[in-house]
């Protein structure tokens, strides 16, 4: 019989699965601390009411049908699920709502590149304001979290999905627009050269397009790219960007957020500020987002929305490179009973007292019993006589 | 367009879900205080190797394939994943092991009488003994959680699978012995009667079946049986069942326990001590576990085995209804931003200090803040000007 697990999906070890719990706890803080509150959706979900972020995402989850032949899918993010239960459950709240998740996802990605399948991500969804203020509180808090956890050299990118749909509107031919939006998306610069050259666009805009990977600076790119384009939502997408900027720069974030007009997401449901979180040594963001202001008329809920997701696996990585995982030092008592009234009795009032006890349930000797703690990385061996207590101490 | 979750499947909202991990955190320490680490394996894995829990356990669960066309299983259970991650990871490792987990499972269950499809459970595998004081440490640990959550009224009855093994041994009708076993496991008294009655047992063994349901007590009733049954199997069982709570008075959870011959699991890989746990105002088992020595035979790896898991959400249920769910008070800040700067600036420093910020994004008046922040639940509307700060007090 082969023992294997799937391809993409994995166990947590005590140790990986100690600190992956302590991460979970000071993230949940974080959130906390900014007024999000935790919810937890169902792993899966009708397909007919997640399939709602668009071909990019649907072409990566898992399937199933339940026995009563309605097809079933593993969620592959929280902000649909969250959308969904917004419509259901919190119609009537007052808005804005803060929300915030830590949960796994399902993406039947390709594990060749070193993805998971199954993955971890902590997030938040910022819904009910369009405010740009809005935007900024949730690049902010993504900044603030990586920062809280030591994380070095953690960037943020910051774009705007009307921006590019703005410039891509100058050109008529709806085809070109589609091939030119896949180009930046998958950053190929050759292939965008060559077919923007090609195109009926003006000569302006297709500096723009062509210049667009080269577009990263602060405030005053903004204010650059206005006078390149007359697009009135392109226009529209540069204030409003701007404006974000300024909020991020009164949190004291402005000098690790970069402006980055070429930002372009895969899945389709992004509609303002768009982010991805960069760390020098990872060659993929560690976290992204944006804003996604239509997302839920198709639950007939017409509500502004902005959040972000990182991924847990991805900052382990990162601290770990950055030799920021904690040491785990030798802990607790092996407690030799060898008057196990008492011996148990003291090891219920150690536990009480909230230290580790193992107590033998083997009958080992007291060489045994040293061996046995030092390797499980116990602290001390105890052994317990009707009348007297001994503590061998291991470090 | 409908906006439902399958049937089964649940949102957790932000006072059940904070609630959860609070219960969680408290759980995770108790398994820790008593040894414990914890593990996290994927929520999906191969049927082949889920598969060993028999057809009982096969029945309920959601099955799927991959790309490959392998078939693929959400889990219904954390016994089958660890056992399955000992016998790859843990092979060599000096036993016992002691693994805890918290984590959602999936039956296809009846959901008509309120079983949940999706559901979390709580629990602990203590791996590579087959000594009673292993599984009285199971059964302590599991009475221990209760007591420790203020959990009233909280009794564990545990019983023997090989006790009942033993007497069904004397029936040489391997078909009546099936059927005697189906019949105590759907504790089907009149069908019971009917079948042992007409069989051609001894009559000791025949009223020692019909009394079985009848056979809850102390350690008096293991002599007393003991009496009754000349099976070497059985007999052994109810040595090793005195030898274990023997080991449970010792714990001082004596009072909590009580010894029940006739527990007949579902579930078929029990080889040894069986337990149960129960609180008078649920209709069915909080806690459930036991020995089960030859279940990673199957994963080449023949190592004895005993654990318990709990059902969290029956537990949250019987804290409600024991009136044991604490109070949500109001908590934390919201401020009025009038000077962005100040009031962010304000904002960070309550949140290192722990305190929870929400800033109004939606330039609300003082009146309008005051009225949202008593709604959200928050404590006081902290006005930020550039040269004051003012706040309103809630409660």
């Amino acid at each position: 019989m082969k023992l294997r697990t799937p391809r993409g999906v994995k166990d947590f070890l005590p140790a990986d699965a100690e600190w992956k719990f302590q991460l979970e706890q000071q993230i949940r803080a974080i959130f906390g601390w900014w007024g999000y509150q935790e919810v937890i959706t169902p792993t899966f979900e009708f397909h007919d009411v997640l399939a709602q972020g668009g071909p990019a995402a649907e072409r990566h989850t898992y399937r199933f049908f339940d026995n009563n032949g309605e097809l079933l899918v593993l969620r592959s993010d929280l902000t649909m699920p969250i959308a969904r239960m917004v419509a259901t459950r919190f119609k009537h709240e007052l808005k804005p709502l803060r929300f915030s998740y830590i949960a796994n996802v399902f993406r039947y990605d390709d594990v060749q590149v070193g993805f998971q399948r199954e993955f971890y991500q902590a997030g938040v969804e910022l819904i009910g304001t369009s405010s740009a203020a809005a935007d900024a509180e949730v690049a902010a808090l993504s900044i603030s979290v990586f920062n809280h956890l030591g994380v070095r050299d953690f960037s943020l990118d910051i774009g705007h999905a009307d921006f590019i749909h703005g410039v891509l509107e100058e050109c008529t031919n709806s085809t070109v627009r589609q091939q030119i939006w896949d180009l930046l998306l998958r950053r190929d610069l050759v292939g965008l050269r060559n077919l923007v050259t090609a195109s009926d666009l003006t000569s302006a805009t297709k500096e723009l397009l062509l210049d667009l990977p080269h577009c990263r600076g602060k405030e005053a790119l903004l204010e650059e790219v206005y006078q390149r384009t007359v697009n009135p939502h392109a226009r529209q997408a540069l204030i409003n960007l701007r404006e974000i900027f300024q909020y991020i720069q009164a949190y004291g974030y402005g000098d690790q957020v970069t402006i980055d007009l070429s930002i372009v997401k895969s899945l389709g449901y992004y509609t303002g500020m768009v982010l991805e979180g960069y760390v020098p040594s990872l060659g993929f963001t560690i976290c992204s987002g944006g804003r996604y202001d239509h997302l839920s008329c198709q639950f007939g809920n017409d509500l502004p929305a902005v959040g972000f997701a990182l991924g847990l696996e991805r900052l382990m990585l990162v601290l770990e490179q950055q030799g920021l995982r904690p040491e785990r030092k030798p802990q607790g008592l092996l407690v030799l009973p060898v008057s196990w009234e008492h011996a148990l009795a003291y090891a219920m009032e150690q536990r009480k007292a909230g230290i580790r006890v193992e107590v033998d349930t083997e009958g080992r000797s007291e060489a045994e019993a040293v061996e046995y703690a030092r390797k499980k990385n116990y602290n001390a061996v105890v052994i317990i006589e009707k009348q007297a207590i001994r503590s061998i101490a291991l470090v």
